[in-house]
Order: structure tokens, then sequence, then C-alpha cells
């Protein structure tokens, strides 16, 4: 089903403006966290590796705010909802030094990819579309890896410092998704099936312990086994 | 000629390297204050402007630090010559509000742009085409335009603070560039009029004069009469 025909139920439109909105605010808040923490960088290439995410996320705001413009939608009032959660989230989490800033770009962005891939499956088709082209273009993270493995090879005791902040990062995104979901019931109810399938509080847990699942994992492949 | 048959002399090849590493960090440094200022607009949508902004010079930086690495230099070594000089100046000029940070987005885009484009006429035909794209994709600076006389209308006393805040901005930017051009005589000497013409410390003083006489004409036409 494409976005015409989809977003004749008012309920459906509205869970993907929610959508759009929350994504969008997410990338610019993202864009200026990372730029913010490109500052912590010890070398100009790890600086210009932050800052090239940054960049990324910057254009992923572009398209996302264009898209809401072209379906008639204010974009700043679309993304309002979210400001608390995702300002909450950067206050709660400002990295001290620059490996809790890679660890943090990190997670961050496998966080998005994982939670892009979720709900793309529920979406129309040119929804759907801009959410993968969008998503094709995260990944940016993954410099952040060998840089975090080198540092903890050097010196054990950072990977227990790290794995604690890794925990802080996901308890944090958590209560602040949480904090969303109670107050979004549109989106909500789409995250979770589709808007004909009713709300379910239990299938929302399901997609979060998902994402939390792959993020142990990927802690863990890291070398922080929380 | 051509970069490969200017570059034969080393003189000229020494100035190059030291203009796109100098072009390179200060884009490099514009992104990092960009993002920063950007915490400081009043809306969202001014602080996607700002993030645009940053987003562009972002990009700059990374065509400037590729053609370094295509001619086999390496970028944070023809960078680091003018790392004080810019955090200098972005130390000294830090805003301490949103029309101060405006304000210096658009003279920072315009000095920019005079400056590209006094040089450009002194180079090789591969560095200039570099040079010219880079400029052609600065101006995005013009939207703080129409804010800041807006909020002059609304507030004659603020014209006065702002005129004296791109006073100070102008000063600073003069006092770091003479810095350099004490310190980099190769980069001096072209850009002053080719290698061939020798040192021409008055000639450099016409170009600082030429740009500074725009950037009065500017600030005259937004309302800043200083």
């Amino acid at each position: 089903m494409d976005w015409a025909a989809a977003s004749a139920d008012p309920q459906y439109r509205a869970a993907v403006v929610d959508l759009l909105g929350a994504l969008a605010y997410g990338e610019l808040a993202a864009f200026e966290r990372l730029a913010e923490d490109a500052k912590l960088a010890p070398t100009m290439a790890d600086k210009a590796e932050l800052a090239k995410m940054a960049s990324a996320e910057f254009h992923h705001f572009e398209r996302l705010r264009d898209r809401l413009a072209e379906i008639g939608e204010e974009p700043t009032q679309a993304m309002e909802p979210f400001v608390a959660a995702y300002d909450g989230f950067h206050k709660q989490t400002a990295p001290s030094d620059w490996l809790e800033g890679l660890v943090k770009a990190y997670v961050g962005d496998s966080i998005a990819s994982d939670f892009y891939r979720e709900v793309a499956a529920r979406l129309d088709s040119d929804t759907r579309a801009l959410v993968l082209a969008v998503l094709d273009d995260t990944g940016h993270g993954g410099f952040a890896v060998e840089k975090v493995r080198a540092a903890i090879d050097a010196d054990p005791r950072v990977g227990g410092r790290l794995a604690l902040w890794a925990r802080r990062l996901m308890g944090e995104a958590l209560s602040q998704s949480q904090r969303v979901v109670a107050d979004r019931d549109a989106l909500s109810t789409m995250l979770v099936g589709g808007v004909a399938d009713g709300f379910d509080l239990a299938e929302v847990g399901r997609m979060f312990s998902r994402i939390t699942e792959a993020h142990t994992k990927r802690m863990a492949a890291l070398g922080l086994a929380a």
C-alpha cells in the first residue's frame, strides 16, 4: 500500500507524522551532540570522523523534514512532541571523555539502525522507501569499534568503565522511549503491528527487548560484557 | 598552467599545500563553531539553518583534505601550522547570543567568499577549479541578513551592539591573518601575485584592505554602520 492509500486512515497518518517528527528531531539532536563531542577528539582525523557522522545525521534530518513538508505538515510542529525526550537523553548522557563519546556514537548509530529496520516493515511503501534510504546511509559509527578495542587492550580497566557507560546509555534510551510510547498513542499503536491490530503493550515490550538484546551482543563483541 | 606543470616549482607547491591546509582547517573549525553556535538558536528552523551551514563547511573540508591526500600530502600535517590562528580566532569571538552568532556566520561566510575569490585568480587551473567549486557552495550565510535586520528594526540599540561586534570580528580576523602571513612565507608570496613577482608586503596590505572594505560595505547595508 502506498502513502496515498494508507494516509486515508487518519490514525495511520497521525502515526507517520509522529514517526517522521520523532526521527527528524532525533537526527537534528544527534547532529548537535556529535558535533559537540567531536571537540573531545584527540586527533584531527578522529575529529573529522565524528564530524562526518554529524554531517550525515544532518542530511537525514533534511530528508525527513522535507518529507514532512511534502505531505503538508509543519516540520517544527511535528518534531515538537519529541524534543523533551531527546534533549533529556543527551543531557543525561554527555560523554566525559573521547572514549565515552565514541561508545555513544557507536551505540546510538546501532540502535537507530535497529529501530529503523524494525519500523520499516510496518510502513506504507513510500514512507518505507524514505526510512530505508536514511538507514542505508547510517552505519558511520563502525570506525569507533576499532578504537575502543585498542583502548581496552591497552588498559583493561577501561573496559569495565565503558561497559557501565554503555548500560547507562541503553537505560536512558529505554526510559526516554517509554515516555514517548506512553504519550503518543497513534505512533505506539503503529509500532506494534499496524493500526488494525490495536494497541498491544506486550508487543512494544518485545520490540524493546529485541533492540536491547542486539545492543548487549554488540557490546560483548566489543569487549564490553556488562 | 595546470597542477602538474605548476607544482614542478617547489615554492609554488609549498604555497598550495599551505593554502589547502589553511582552507581545510578553516572549514573544519567553522563546522565545529557553527554546530556549537546552532545551540543558541531560538527556534528549530533557525537551528536547522545554522546546522546546514555547518554541514556545508564539513563537505568543503572533505574536498580540501581529499585533494591534499591526492597530491601526496598528509592532510593533518598540512593543517597543523594554521590550527593556532583559527582556534585563537574562534576563542576570541565566541558569540554571547544568537544575534552575535548570526552576524558571525554571515561575516565569516562573506569574508571566506572574498578570500577564495581573491586567491583563485593566482592559482594553477586544477587548484583553481577546486577553490571555485568550494566557493560556489558558499553563501549559505545570507539567511542571517533578514533576521539581523528585523532585530535592529525591533530595537535600534541592538544595531550599536552588533556594529561593535562586527568590528571585533574583523579585527580579530585581521590580527590572526597577519600572524599567518608573517609565519608562512611561501603562502604569503603566492597570495600577493604569484611566485615570480616576489614578496610584496604592500600588496598583502592591499588585499586585506579590499576585503575589509567589502566587509564594511556589507555591514552598512545591514544597518551596522560602524
